[in-house]
C-alpha cells in the first residue's frame, strides 16, 4: 500500500511546454490532498482528439506546461476524511476521472446532478485553474488528486485487467455521446444515424444499439463499412458521398449524432431527418456552419449541440456500459509513443482510441 | 340567401397575371361544389408577407394568373351533403380558411389532427394544384369553395363585425406563431423573446403573453418600443443593436421566436439563450444562415424551424384566441389598394397587417 502524502508533491507525467513542443517526461505538481480529496494512481488514460487541439493551442487559451488527459482510470490510494465519511470510496477502489474536477456546487446546474458542463465556474481536468488559482494537470501522469464529488466509480465488470483500459475512453467519448442520446430520448424504434466513425462515433454506435435504436453509420468512404457492420454491429452503413443513397434515405432518421470534427455539409444531413428529427453537433470546427432556414422550417427539424455530460450522468453511463458490456476499441501505447499517436490521430489513423499505459511512466 | 350553385362558376377576384404585373379585377373560376365542400362568401382576407414573395416569384415556382390570400374569413353560403352530415357547418356560419385546402388524409401526419403542413401531398390555398390538377386560387376573391375538413370555425367572440376583420390574419400569422410556441412548451415562468415586430411578431407577443410567458420584444431600432410595451403589453423591449444590452441579457431566454424574414445574425440571438434554450426560425431568407457550432454546443442550445401548423391546431388556436380576446392590429383596405399595400409592406410600413375588405369586390 502506498503511504499517505500530507503535502504538495510531484508525480511522473508527460508534458508539453509550448504549442509546438514534443512531449517530455516531467515531475508534475499535485496539491496536498484535502479532507475532500481522493488520491488516485492512474493506470490508463485515453487520448481524446481535444487533447491535440489544446496541446497545439488550436482553440486558443492554452497554457503551458500542459499535461493533457481526461479519460482517466486508476486505483484509489488515499481517501480524505470527509471523502471517507461519505462512504463512497476506499483505498483499492477502481475509479475514473473525466473532463471536470470541480465546479461551484451552488448553481442550478451543479445542484442538478452536478451537470457541471453548464456551470460557469467549472474546473477542467487540465488546462484549467482550480479554486486556489493553481493550474490543473491531467491524466498523462502517474497520480492525480481530485475532490471525491468528481470521482466516478468504475463498475466491477469494467474493472477487470482486460476491460479497464478499454473503459478509460468512456470518461469523455462515452459520456459525450451518451448524454445527447439520452437528451434526444433515444429508444427502441428510433432510427439513429452516427456520422463519423472515430473515437466518439464508434462508442455512440454501441450505446445507441444498447438503447434499442436502429443504428446507421454515416461515412464519406467505404473504409469503415466492415468495422461498422461486423465489429460494432450497426444495422446499416450509409455513404454520405453517394447522392443516390442520400436521396433514398431522405426523411428517415429521428436523430443524427454528428461526431465529425471538421466543417462539413449540414444541409445534406438535415435532409435525412424525419419530421421533428434532430441533428446533434458534437464537433467544434473553427469556421461557422452554413445552414439554410428551409432545411429546418420544412419538417420542423432541429439542430442542437452537446458538450460532454454531468457527473451523475457519467456514473449512469458507466453503469449502463457495465450492464451492456460496452467498452471501446483501443490501441494501447507506452507514454513514449504519445507524439506518434498524435500524428496518427491527426490523420484519423486510429482504431478507435489510443490509451496510454500509465504504469510505464517513470520518475524523471 | 344566396342560391346554391351546381356547376363550376366564377367569382369576382383580384389577380396578378405575371410576376411584375399590377393587380386587376378578374372573374376567378371556382369548382362546382362537391358533397364534401363548403362554399364561402369571403368577407375579409389578410395580406401575408408570403403573398408578396409568391406574387413576385421570389421563391420560384409561381404560376399565373395568381389570386393570393390565405387569411380568409367569411360566411357559409352552401354546404354539401356529406359536409352537412358531419354537422360541423350550416349556412350562415362564420368560418375561416388558412394556408391549406386539401391533403392526402392517409399519411401519419394527416391522421394526426390534419397536421397537413407535413403532408407531402398538401394542397396550398393558392398557387397550388388541387387533386383534379386544377390551379388553386386564394382569398382575394368574393367566394371560395373548400372541402369541409379544411374549414375552420370562427368562435362567436371573434365573429362580431368589429373583431372579424382583425381575426382574419390569425389563419396564417396566428397559427404560424402559435404552433412553435406550443411545440416549445411555452408556459408561465418562461422568458420568451419575439424577434421582429411585424405581422407575425405582434401576434406572437399576444399569444405568448396569454400563455403566461414573460415576453421580451427584440428589435434593431427604437421605433416599435411604445407599440411593444403599451399596445401589445410586452414585458420588456430589448435593442439587438445595443451590444451592452445584449451582453446584459445573455443566457436569460428559454425561447426566441424569430419572425425576421431577412437574413440576420443568429449567433447573437443564440447567445441570449439559457441552457437548453431554443431559437425558432419562421422566416426563409434566400441565403443560408451562418452559425458556429460552439453557439449550440455550449449550453446545449437548439435551433429549430416551424411552418404554419395543422388544421386541428389552427382550430385550437382560434378557440384560444377567443378565450383570451386576441386579435390582430390591422389596416383595412379596399381591393383597389392592394398594389399600394404591397409597396408599403415591402418597406415594413404596416401596423401590423393589411386586411382586404372583400365586400367591396365587384364583378368584372
Amino acid at each position: 500500500m502506498t503511504s499517505a502524502v500530507q503535502s504538495a508533491y510531484t508525480t511522473p507525467a508527460y508534458v508539453v511546454k509550448s504549442h509546438d513542443a514534443k512531449f517530455e517526461n516531467w515531475a508534475c505538481p499535485r496539491r496536498a490532498p484535502t479532507a475532500d480529496d481522493v488520491r488516485i494512481q492512474i493506470e490508463y488514460c485515453g487520448i481524446c482528439h481535444s487533447d491535440l487541439h489544446q496541446v497545439r493551442d488550436e482553440w486558443k487559451g492554452s497554457t503551458y506546461p500542459m499535461v493533457p488527459g481526461h479519460e482517466i482510470v486508476g486505483k484509489v490510494i488515499q481517501v480524505g476524511e470527509q471523502a471517507r465519511k461519505q462512504g463512497k470510496f476506499k483505498e483499492g477502489d477502481v475509479v475514473g476521472v473525466g473532463c471536470f474536477v470541480d465546479s461551484c456546487r451552488q448553481c442550478e446546474d451543479c445542484k442538478n446532478g452536478l451537470a457541471v458542463q453548464f456551470c460557469p465556474r467549472v474546473v477542467f481536468t487540465y488546462n484549467g485553474r482550480d479554486k486556489a488559482g493553481e493550474p490543473t494537470y491531467g491524466g498523462y501522469a502517474r497520480e492525480i488528486v481530485v475532490d471525491y464529488r468528481y470521482v466516478l466509480r468504475i463498475p466491477e465488470k469494467l474493472a477487470t485487467p482486460d476491460m479497464l483500459p478499454r473503459a478509460a475512453p468512456l470518461l469523455c467519448a462515452g459520456i459525450t455521446t451518451y448524454s445527447p442520446l439520452r437528451y434526444a430520448g433515444a429508444k427502441k424504434g428510433m432510427r439513429v444515424g452516427i456520422n463519423g466513425l472515430g473515437g466518439l462515433g464508434h462508442i455512440a454506435v454501441r450505446l445507441a444499439k444498447a438503447m434499442g435504436c436502429t443504428v446507421v453509420v454515416l461515412s464519406r468512404s467505404e473504409k469503415k463499412r466492415q468495422d461498422a457492420l461486423e465489429l460494432l454491429k450497426a444495422d446499416q452503413y450509409l455513404l454520405t458521398s453517394d447522392p443516390e443513397a442520400m436521396k433514398r434515405e431522405a426523411g428517415t432518421f429521428d436523430l443524427i449524432v454528428d461526431a465529425v470534427a471538421a466543417r462539413h455539409d449540414l444541409t445534406a444531413l438535415t435532409a435525412l431527418l424525419r419530421r421533428d428529427g434532430k441533428l446533434c453537433l458534437l464537433g467544434i470546427p473553427p469556421e461557422p456552419y452554413e445552414i439554410p432556414a428551409q432545411a429546418l422550417v420544412f419538417g420542423r427539424r432541429s439542430i442542437f449541440g452537446s458538450l460532454v455530460g454531468g457527473i451523475q450522468e457519467t456514473q449512469e453511463m458507466l453503469d449502463f456500459c457495465a450492464k451492456h458490456s460496452i467498452v471501446c476499441e483501443i490501441e494501447m501505447i507506452p507514454p513514449t509513443a504519445i507524439d506518434e499517436a498524435y500524428e496518427r490521430m491527426a490523420r484519423s489513423d486510429v482504431r478507435y482510441r489510443f490509451v496510454i499505459d500509465n504504469k510505464q511512466l517513470e520518475a524523471v
